[in-house]
């Protein structure tokens, strides 16, 4: 009989010596009474994989309770983020600071640092935002990989540790799961070892009404080591990760659990996973498990247990800290500085001193060539910067002169070839930049953020500075059609909180727009360059970032007042540009508000957005996306010229002609409001 | 040597009698002369694939191409849907109505029927629409269920037939492959072949940049059966095929060939894969090939061989005509409608009963139980229905009385256990409505749209009427939190372009919500629905449906001309009406216009518009969502109470308090702009 299970086992003894078997009765106490106090929640999970995790934090992890953000730690990325109490409780246990018992009791409620899921923007010692399922596992690949780039860099004695999952079976039924595995296996990052609670449950019952792949044959054929082992047996646990930590290459270890461990009748059974056990299945799993305490009650034996695990790193923290405190100066406080997210101060002149050069030579480009001749401009001033593309390297133009890629046990380059994967790109970029000492800009075309959406929302949500480099932005890239054709995506991601969203529309734009991207240090960043030439529309230099307000009057009304502001976005500036002049023909004067950012001048403070708006009695907008969005600012009377469907295969200028995107509708139909 | 690389045979030869060669070379030509006359388009993968699909078509394939869309034809998707060229001769040398040798000619040219990516709403024999990566291979997931579905109910004499799938690396290497293969490994359909393009080259260079996942041990991992050939060895391929066939599980044949088969300096290599050839390359490939002709130039004899091919499966077709025919009257006219995607005529009654009902007993309840009573009331009047849901069917309330789910081996079964695969799911649901005979509804969270948007987008785009339950569509699914709670995800799928989404507002609503969805023929809806209940807020009964505005006045105004309009939707309306009822007490008269579509709406003519809008100085709305999209209906100075950020875990009542969600919150606001 499994001691666990043994409730003739005198509770005394737990507290005179508690037993592994011990601290992890602990977790599933915990987890239970939470989850019954909150009357929500997901008990099967960490009642299920309380001793994986017991295991993993008081054997392995390099961890130090007081310091859970001490930069050389083990990651623990808990993928199967709705069994969240396994988590808090072990937080709690382990004695992180303000993960007090009374933080456990207001699980799930507002304003306490135990939210449903984990947010490592509300809770200490939460690596990275999980929920959605496969999110965990993809994050935890990248930052695996950022652990190797920044040890290439900094050596194994600064930088030199493991990045743990604890994954669920629904984390590998998500399509993202594919795309991390292939690429983790694909880079031999043998320091993420990911262990699988394999309990065969799933919400709709068995495991086996959708699914019966065999999951250790699935990750070797993407290169992993696996190992199979009882989840429930602590010491051939010890011996797993024992093993993995060895390896040449990941480690997948599946670790067969029941689900709802001690649970008299729902152990097992689907109807353990995300409810409350009720009182009476709570007593029943608390006597089967030989628990014989309170709730929220954690014996003293057992609670310092726990905390020493918790000091298990602490050695290593300090002894790490007199390496680092070793580094040469600039070396460490160009490293501190990487650390912490702050953005490099060469960045300003690097983009000044290019904008400068572009007006002195003005010359047509597409905005996809302007960003890849900023990228050039800046990398010496960025090296924190690692760019990389979803497999359209050739079309994206994030990859520049200096540009190394990573390879497989080569850590060294700065360049990421992410493979046909734009939702393991965008997950992996989250894992680089909550690593610390990267910030990740990856590239796809702008149609392809559906792909990567939920990742991206990740971002957003937790305040990652991601950067996403969406190139052929509109039906201007022409012949490749309407499932290429981004139409909705501006306004879908300008829906999103939190995520700006900027379509620069020349190479000076283009330059401000990295320049904000990459002094934001609190969200994510889309930049939406064209296929297409574009022709300069700044034309003389100005210190100032002009699109940090989003919005900025590009072309004053001559000859009189406005009748009429034109907002517009990218390449249809020019197009705009050309609708004043007609309609200055007409003897109709108009101003042209270049908005390279429509959500960020949605944010901005009233009198500066009225000052922007102006008060022309006619409002216009022209983009070649949908007018969703655009009412905010030209009002629900407005004038609009964009696209009202899907887009179509032609060449571009075709296109732009076949939808009347073009400076004649724009004006006819200013001109009919101006007369009408 | 290679025979079709034999310069010195004679061009003559294959006038005579052409090889298996010759018939291939035919689609390596026309695909090289098409791109090179476009400018435009990707050469390489038709010239890898020519022979696989020669094969394929001539020997395979059960298909007349007098009649592409045959209900019992076998399926070619066409996952790779770059190398569309492939395809549109193939259509052109079998000799499919319409595409002539001048539509090859006008490759990529607007209203051309040979656009850059296939799509099926535009090219006759065209099953789907590809292009943006693991589409294809997952939507023709759902027409092998389909297929195996429909034979379940009318027998292997009316339906019989094979899905063939090509597939590119980049196909495989996009995580929904992976759901799409797991899931149709599971249910073992082994009518589904996917014959693999495996030329280990992508964009950015050698796959192995990026890749090294070893697919057979992959698929096989996932229970499927796998073949290894020479891709351009048509003996070997037809070999594979047979032994494919006959398999009791579905097939992946990785198909080793060579990109741009034929092209001097660029076969193998990346630059063969996405533009033009070039003069001299082009000519060198010919050479290389012994085609000896001009472009666009088909031999008669090689024309005739092909057109013979699409003949093949002429008879086939005409012996199924007639047992089709011999089908009781009533069974036949019923298929005959589903297969033609006609809506049942007792749909209406059905709906119209329930409705009746609702009001003589209402009760609170949450849309998404509402949603079930709807299912349960119509089923019976909607056979074709397949409902399914990715792995939440005790919270999404789209499993009926009736409902048996499908099983590998059985599937006389409606419901689908999707797995947790949400992305999966759309593409399989796409596919199931394109097959014929079936209208699928899939259900999840509403947050996890994201996971799916790819393939709801090529619904949109395709006219697919595919219905999307969502359930927990807002900050009222409470403690789950943040991740859970959608907050941009009404605006950002209203920002799609023929995508209706429907947020019910009670029982009554729900029922004509789905009334609207399951009538609409040429695209598909969502169906945003509550986890909390709602109290009822239509209490007399209409015949009439009155959400097919969009919008309508729910709630008049009293005591005078309205001061202020309310537009509300879903679990918002009950707000409204509080609200209205709090104005009134400050003697503020206003209206309340339930707007279970705001997009539908916002189509209708000018007219309807304006009368629904009415003339109350103040527009205010109420959503628990964004306020992105709503200025186009309440201007850009109307009032707004919604969301301004993501949400937060907490029990539901408290986060609408916490974000000032209430009736307090928006009659004051509007009682201060009265005032103001």
């Amino acid at each position: 009989m499994n001691e666990q299970l043994d409730p003739a086992r005198a509770a005394t003894a737990a507290e005179a010596a508690p037993t592994p078997s011990d601290l992890a009765n602990a977790i599933r106490a915990l987890a239970m009474d939470a989850v019954e106090k909150a009357k929500s929640g997901h008990p099967g999970l960490p009642m299920g994989a309380a001793d994986i995790a017991t295991v993993l934090f008081t054997r392995f992890m390099k961890y130090d309770s007081a310091d859970p953000t001490w930069a050389d730690r083990d990651r623990f990325v808990f993928s199967a983020g709705h069994g969240s109490m396994l988590l808090y409780a072990i937080l709690h246990l382990t004695g992180v600071e303000g993960m007090t018992i009374e933080e456990l009791k207001n699980f799930r409620q507002l304003h306490s640092k135990t939210p449903g899921h984990p947010e490592n923007f509300v809770t200490p010692g939460v690596e990275t935002t999980t929920g959605p399922l496969g999110q965990g596992i993809a994050t935890a690949v990248g930052m695996a990989l950022a652990e190797r780039m920044l040890a290439a860099e900094y050596g194994d004695d600064i930088v030199d540790h493991h990045t743990w999952v604890l994954a669920s079976d629904g984390d590998l039924m998500e399509g993202i799961s594919h795309e991390a595995i292939a690429f983790a296996g694909n880079l031999k990052l043998n320091k993420l070892v990911v262990l699988w609670d394999d309990n065969g449950i799933s919400i709709d019952g068995p495991l086996s009404l959708s699914d019966t792949t065999d999951q250790c044959k699935r990750f070797e054929a993407c290169g992993w080591r696996t190992i199979r082992v009882d989840g429930h047996d602590q010491a051939a646990l010890a011996r797993a990760l024992s093993r993995a930590k060895k390896s040449d290459r990941p480690t997948m270890i599946a670790c067969k659990t029941t689900i709802g461990f001690g649970a008299p009748t729902r152990a097992g059974t689907s109807k353990a996973h995300g409810e409350p056990l009720g009182a009476e299945e709570l007593a029943g799993a608390k006597q089967a498990l030989g628990w014989g305490y309170a709730p929220f009650e954690i014996p003293a034996a057992i609670k310092k247990a726990w905390e020493k695990a918790g000091r298990k790193g602490r050695s290593a923290r300090k002894a790490w800290e007199q390496r680092f405190q070793a580094l040469p100066a600039e070396t460490r406080a160009d490293l501190e500085r990487r650390l912490a997210g702050i953005p490099p101060k060469a960045l300003g002149e690097a983009i000044a001193a290019h904008k400068r050069a572009l007006v002195e030579s003005p010359a047509a480009a597409a905005t996809r060539k302007a960003s890849e001749a900023v990228l050039n401009a800046i990398a010496p001033a960025v090296p924190e910067l690692v760019a990389g593309s979803a497999d359209l390297t050739p079309s994206n133009n994030v990859k520049v002169k200096t540009s190394v890629p990573v390879k497989p046990g080569d850590f060294a380059g700065r360049y990421v070839h992410y493979g046909i994967r734009e939702h393991g790109m965008a997950a992996a970029m989250n894992g680089i930049a909550l690593h610390g000492g990267f910030r990740p800009a990856g590239a796809t075309f702008l149609v392809f953020t559906d792909y990567a959406r939920p990742s991206m929302r990740i971002a957003a949500l937790a305040g990652i500075p991601a950067i996403y480099v969406m190139t052929h932005d509109s039906i201007g890239l022409g012949e490749d059609g309407p499932t290429h054709q981004p139409v909705e995506h501006l306004a879908a991601l300008r829906a999103m909180p939190n995520l700006r969203v900027f379509r620069p529309a020349d190479a000076v734009e283009t330059a401000e727009c990295w320049q904000l991207a990459l002094e934001r240090t609190d969200g994510p960043s889309v930049l939406a360059l064209t296929r297409q030439n574009l022709a300069p529309s700044r034309t003389t230099h100005s210190d100032a970032n002009l699109c940090e307000t989003g919005a900025y009057e590009l072309s004053p009304a001559q000859g009189g007042a406005a009748k009429a502001t034109i907002f517009a976005t990218g390449s249809e500036v020019e197009i705009a540009l050309a609708a004043q002049a007609l309609l200055a023909e007409r003897g109709i004067a108009s101003r042209v508000v270049s908005t390279p950012s429509l959500d960020l001048f949605l944010a901005q403070p009233e009198d500066v957005r009225s000052r922007i708006v102006g008060d022309a009695p006619i409002r216009a907008a022209i983009e070649a996306g949908v007018r969703f969005g655009w009412d905010a600012v030209i009002g629900d009377d407005g004038v609009f010229v964009g696209m009202q469907s899907f887009g179509a295969s032609a060449p571009y200028k075709q296109l732009y002609e076949h939808f009347g995107i073009t400076a004649q509708a724009l004006a006819d139909k200013i001109t009919a409001r101006h007369n009408g």
